[in-house]
């Protein structure tokens, strides 16, 4: 038995030392989230585009093929920054983490989303969320897989987006 | 002393192990103010009402009989999901916890809650928050109370709401 | 070696005791985002005046001449709350925190603001974010420095707002 073990064991509290070291690892996850708006809403598709592993997939939505690596995600958000959108603000929410292994996790969250665009004046928001999965390669955590869904839409760009599962 | 303790002692930091320990505590009382909107906006009222100790105490708000019981939330989240909610939005943010003792907790959050109604067009939307109480029981938390305050609505379904204190 | 930098070694975690404590100190640093907004929107000038160090500088844009003590911060806020705004609701969300020193962090996070006005109808939204510094004085954490940005505004009270550093 390990030293952290054995201690914690004494002290009645049958946890492991995984989900000691988690509180990092899932701080870390979630900071891929934050730090994926942080990057979008300043246009900088290069340094989101770092967040995500080289195979990411990301599925905007049923009206977009899915980006099926680091290099596509680039191309689609610079795109994105630089014709659609003229300022953006992701605000997230209700981050519930999972972990499935030491190197694996997944993620649900909230979006509630404020687009300016270049081509018209009213203010597009989205109100929904995102699925996240993530991966730690050589010891550092990457998104690898992205999906966007959306609830509900005020003059927004998208006609058609995911369902976040609602039974109806 | 406890081992735990006797380290924490001896690099210089008066912490006891209940603070050490609060942190998944923590985290499981933030994620069961998370689970309540996940099951909310996803019209899945059972998983929602086991997130309610057995005897839990809803109150959202004074023109509303306060809901006393888990098989009540469970009756009342079921009708208002079937009857006058047909999709909703539920976004928490500044979650402040306090612990009062290892099994008993409280929390103030805030809330953003976009709201599509089956009756009329119109969005309804409140700002907010909840406070909340929380109660551990053989290991694992549960909502014992839940108290809805609005700040601001804007054609949302109700007149009065709880205030949040606020000195006019 | 300290027994916990021993304890963690073994287990082959290559992190130090900081990192271990800096889960409590995050909390606190984040807290005081959180409370800032609470006791903003409940009007208590004085409760969020005393999470500013003495010489804090708040810069709430370039229109408005910097705060540059815990004294005139009340002031300020106080002037605000009983003269300009009837209520208000200030939303967190995206908090990435950096720790320089064992007693010096800084953080960025988002902000949706409501704001409700003694002087018209209309209700003024903000999308935006602060940027904030902390220090640690004999072991409590205050706000040492406050800067707020704006990404877009709808019927809001200001006409320039410091920008988020987007790349246009």
């Amino acid at each position: 038995m390990a030293p952290m073990l054995e201690i914690l064991a004494k002290l009645g509290e049958p946890r492991g030392v995984s989900e000691t070291y988690s509180q990092l690892d899932r701080q870390a996850v979630e900071e891929l989230i934050y730090k994926y708006c942080y990057h979008f809403d300043r246009n900088q598709p290069e340094e989101l585009s770092q967040l995500f592993s080289i195979d990411a997939v990301v599925d905007y939505g049923p009206e977009i093929a899915n980006l099926t690596s680091r290099k596509q995600i680039f191309e689609m958000v610079s795109k994105g920054l630089s014709e659609t959108f003229l300022a953006t603000s992701h605000h997230i929410s209700n981050v519930l983490v999972s972990f499935k292994s030491e190197t694996s996790a997944s993620s649900t969250s909230y979006l509630y989303a404020w687009h300016k665009y270049y081509s018209r004046e009213e203010i597009g928001h989205l109100w929904g969320g995102y699925e996240h999965e993530f991966v730690k390669i050589e010891g550092k955590w990457f998104i690898t897989n992205l999906k966007l869904f959306g609830v509900g839409m005020q003059d927004f760009h998208r006609d058609t987006m995911h369902s976040n599962g609602r039974k109806s």
